[in-house]
């Protein structure tokens, strides 16, 4: 039962690692919090020490919050179910990864008067805290103007960085920020599966950058494949995709030929686009300090 | 001229960026040093405190050690113009990111009396001390023996880890450790421009492990461009090039026809073979720490 005025928040696959998240954080904000999941995992709910919702759409009927916490491909049809039965003055929000889909049927199918809040944290349920971590926001424009203010200070009072977007803006950055940088690292990942390549003999003869890079494909591959895989899904991902593949091939064709020239202009003409190389020169520095830093530690206990 | 008792030394191509590193370090243990460069910039050697060698024959024939530091395209050409030159009992070295190929021209043009240790340093001019770096030495078999203690104590002493490797091996080794790392933070780099993405903009929007991977991209192209076409001129590396464009491939058509399960299998399998990737992800996570508590820094100063 939720006590009175406290917040009553149900997440809709709070038993997954994500909505386990967030549901431990609305937990300690003293929410309400019920949690609901497709396999029924009430020890999750037990663990976290938050009821689990047996009727979903009871629950939501009765939550002033909805979060949903589901896999992309379920999010339409959670929301489909669920939406229509909020009441009036209620929040629906969603943490799906991708955001013009699921805007477009949290707007559909709740009821005018429930307010919509796209929310896309950009972090994992490995981080411990809010602290410096980047949420964008892309609250449903006129549908939004009760919760966004309350939402946002509630994640700006831990640290948080609220960035508002448009969702088709949002999933067109998303293409190059998620699927991009995940997209090459996995490439690289089955690509040393492929070659048979032996990566932890490879540590002995790292160099720093390769170092941090194997580590950000082994960080990846350790993770749930699903969200790779979702992300993957992304409306805007398949032209980024192709064009990675296509200057690939222009990059290696000039190295397989011999023509380092052709080479070094096509690295010459992608500095000069992208700016501010030397700050991040400088930034990756510092990174690669820390984790010589590190390797000396590790060698010398 | 030489002071007595000091260890006279000649880097070709020392007044280039890794040139005068090692210039730096050798002038600092107290060696007497001689720099040589294709341009004749004598104002580098005024600026580390070392000599110039006007006529770098001359000078070769005089010295205890040569260290080749010009770029690999011009490594054989300037090893067969020196390396009859030098006296029984010196020793020629390079600093050169491949292995196989000076190595055969050093041991091929010196005299047998000359000694022969390939030095790959493992590490940008940017870094300040050899402290937890790691150097990987192809020693001559038979043609190493009095100078290898020597040169792997003086590293070893400034906190370097050294490997040794046959230079074959090494070449393989390097064709993923550095010419795929390379090449994929590259064709990320082309992308951005080919797409036009802004990645100024890109930052306020960012996850921790786009930010990290979008500092070396653009560490890698601020740097010179000449070292990473010729690391990309590795024997070895057009077989690890072509294998990443066809896993990239393969990733591509199971996302673009929506086939998840196969992308999935993919991810799945590369893990298996990558190994500890959980260890992988807690060394990152470190850094994705670090990077924060940066960006907090940055914002509030």
């Amino acid at each position: 039962m939720a006590a009175k005025g406290m917040t009553r928040m149900l997440i809709l696959g709070g038993t997954g690692e994500t909505g386990s998240w967030f549901a431990r954080y609305f937990r300690d904000k003293s929410f309400d919090v019920a949690v609901w999941g497709p396999s029924g995992k009430t020890g999750v709910a037990a663990s976290i020490g938050v009821r689990y919702a047996a009727d979903m759409i009871k629950e939501a009927e009765q939550s002033d919050i909805v979060l949903l916490s589901v896999p992309i491909e379920k999010t339409v049809e959670v929301i489909r179910k669920v939406a229509p039965r909020m009441r009036p003055g209620s929040l629906l929000m969603d943490v799906t990864s991708l955001k013009s889909e699921p805007m477009k049927a949290m707007i559909r199918h709740a009821h005018q008067g429930v307010e919509v809040i796209g929310t896309h944290p950009m972090f994992g349920p490995t981080m411990p805290t809010l602290m410096g971590q980047i949420i964008i926001l892309t609250p449903a424009v006129g549908r939004s103007e009760t919760w966004l203010p309350r939402i946002r200070s509630l994640f700006e009072s831990d640290g948080a960085r609220i960035e508002l977007l448009d969702p088709e803006e949002h999933d067109e950055i998303m293409a190059v920020v998620q699927a991009l940088t995940h997209f090459a690292y996995i490439g690289i990942g089955a690509t040393l599966q492929s070659l048979d390549f032996d990566v932890e003999k490879s540590r002995k003869f790292m160099s720093p950058v390769y170092e941090i890079m194997i580590d950000f494909v082994g960080r990846i591959l350790d993770q749930n494949p699903e969200l790779y895989a979702s992300i993957q899904k992304n409306p805007k991902a398949m032209k980024v995709r192709q064009t990675f593949i296509g200057e690939c091939m222009r990059l290696s064709e000039k190295a397989d030929s011999g023509d380092l020239e052709g080479f070094k202009k096509i690295m010459r003409e992608a500095a000069e686009h992208f700016g501010q190389t030397h700050d991040a020169l400088e930034r990756s520095d510092r990174l690669i300090d820390r984790r010589i830093k590190e390797r000396g530690l590790e060698r010398h206990p």
